[in-house]
């Protein structure tokens, strides 16, 4: 059976290490003797956008709905392209039209990346951040009155469905059910977001009933931020709204020193649509071009691509691959963020053949 | 000239750290001859709701609107009370009627407090968070269709108006002028929350035309929050609207290990309304009743409130004596959080006899 990968690089780094993403999803699948069928697509603001005005041609669901997965790279180029336009014109086109309402990100400490945080150590941090990914505060609900005088208005609804949020409470509960210590944290803001909140924190509670096992606590977003500063290691698996998830699922990583590294899986756990598997970090206009930006972020994305395709296995080499060339520390071969002289390519070569 | 201090001491350890921070401005007071009248309210969940229904008399406004300032401990009492409503019915009323538009929070790395970064030490942070009070996210606009049904929509609505903005942007403009770095950051979330930020943005930049000694950047709020934690020396002054001000400023003070000490200053920068002082931490139902609550956030709000009243001295003479006394890290003296195994009391009454 082959698995067929829409392949979008985007722009900027998202160019630079897709391809070791590749190399390393080629070596793996050799070895487990998987098939995968890559072809590309070139949407993204440099060129795509010049070219044509748009992000992508108007058939694009038609052009990438039957793929079975799509390897995304990173979106945006703020010089040519406002990045709500770049955003909304693809990446947050795919997690809605492909109503891909998962998004899951590790938060792990790694060997050999230093962490930001004192008196960590690799073990110590280890959980998963569950966002609702397709509705809630990020709706393009709302406008504008008085616009351009002094007493202007700006209205942004948000909605929250309960088909939509008991979807992803039942994907955290089990994926918390799944996991050793069974615990499940809900970020919530009910003491100030005083319709939307206090009713998500019922649906947690109504959800909670299927799950006996589960322990569940929650915390308003704000403390819940500074908690996973203060006690990461309270966490086993994080389930939050649309823009709450997006917040902790960045500063997750970076408490763990990984946000350059860490991946993001847009799931629809159902498959009637492809789920699309792409870095956190962005397009990094800053660095692109240089050849020095670090690949593990693309080659983990496509360890979670794999493990969704349904090969586990192979997915865990990756993880040990990559997470034994980190712990060897090799100066020549690492990138600059970790404390090397390589280049994306060689970090890329040396997983790939540990793989 | 007196001035008149409304003191509403709230519920759980509130009712332990008030009577610190009154000690303390007792003490600066006759040092510096400056002449306070504090009058006592019981507005809480305990007692008043419970003999009430409700968290304050009907005529709270009138009672309140000509006093000075408002020195506040912490409401809530979530096993009696839902927060949403002891909070709606008592502080983010306060806020609201008396147009307490800033919220400011410093956050600043103290001696003898440990930080959860690696590699900090005092004098490496130090930033405030200015925040927007009154809107924005905050809204009590919104409702539900199809309440109780599988097709329940929840909505909310974010509101923000170009007076409301503009307002807390001079603000923190004309700070960050008075600041030797001159510095702005922008919290903002315009690739995602399309309508309200991308215009947040633009009254950036249109109020940076008025300062141009200021340098500006700005960061979507999930890098923020991670920036926060890697590079927290970036930040001299930070704007948010409610909600990301509302993160940002727990979160700060998380980082440089200071939440369970840090003040908010709620500010009616024209002094139509009493301005509100009040430590961030909360009622802390856990540990109330044991008198081991850290009165410092309690006493460093009576120095902002101070320096609103126009007292710069006194202010910074009761920082002096809170940084020595952590300083010299007596553990008779110091409360359990930071290493002690004094009191709520011990550490109220040495930081008054340092003043
Ligand atoms: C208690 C709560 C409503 C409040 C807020 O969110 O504003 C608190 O977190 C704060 O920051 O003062
Ligand atoms: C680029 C942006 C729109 C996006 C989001 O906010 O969802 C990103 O931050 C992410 O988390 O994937």
């Amino acid at each position: 059976m082959t698995h067929r990968i829409a392949v979008i690089p985007g722009d900027g780094i998202g160019n630079e290490v897709m391809p070791e993403g590749l190399r390393v999803l080629e070596a793996v699948a050799k070895r487990f003797d998987i098939d995968l069928a890559f072809e590309h697509f070139d949407f993204a603001c440099c060129d795509y956008y010049a070219k044509h005005g748009k992000m992508m041609p108007d058939d694009w669901f038609e052009q990438l709905k039957d793929f079975d997965a799509i390897f995304y790279g990173a979106v945006g180029w703020p010089d040519t392209v406002p990045d709500h336009i770049s955003l909304w014109g693809s990446l947050l086109q795919f997690r809605r039209q492909f109503d891909q309402y998962i998004n899951l990100r590790p938060c792990k400490l790694l060997p050999g990346i230093k962490s930001p945080l004192a008196d960590r150590k690799p073990g110590d941090i280890d959980f998963y951040v569950v966002r609702e990914n397709t509705e809630g505060e990020y709706s393009s609900v709302g406008g504008k009155m008085f616009e351009g005088t002094e007493r202007e208005v700006v209205i942004q609804e948000t909605v929250m469905t309960r088909h939509g949020t008991d979807r992803v409470l039942k994907f955290a509960f089990e994926l918390a059910q799944s996991r050793p210590r069974k615990k499940l944290t809900s970020a919530t803001k009910s003491n100030g977001i005083a319709i939307t909140m206090p009713w998500w924190d019922e649906r947690v509670v109504a959800m909670s009933g299927n799950y006996p096992e589960v322990s569940v606590d929650k915390f308003h977003i704000d403390i819940l931020t500074a908690n996973f500063v203060m006690h990461p290691d309270w966490f086993d698996v994080v389930v939050a709204s649309n823009l709450f998830g997006d917040i902790l699922s960045d500063l997750g990583p970076a408490c763990t020193g990984t946000i350059g590294v860490a991946p993001s899986a847009n799931i629809n756990p159902e498959g009637t649509f492809p789920s699309l598997f792409e870095p956190v970090h962005g397009s990094a206009p800053d660095i692109a071009g240089k050849g020095i930006a670090n690949p593990i972020g693309q080659i983990w994305s496509g360890a979670m691509m794999l493990e969704h395709l349904g090969h586990k296995e192979a997915a865990d080499a990756i993880v040990t691959a990559f997470e034994a060339v980190l712990a060897e520390a090799d100066p020549a071969v690492l990138t600059p963020d970790v404390r090397g002289q390589g280049s994306t390519e060689t970090l890329g070569r040396a997983i790939a053949e540990r793989v």
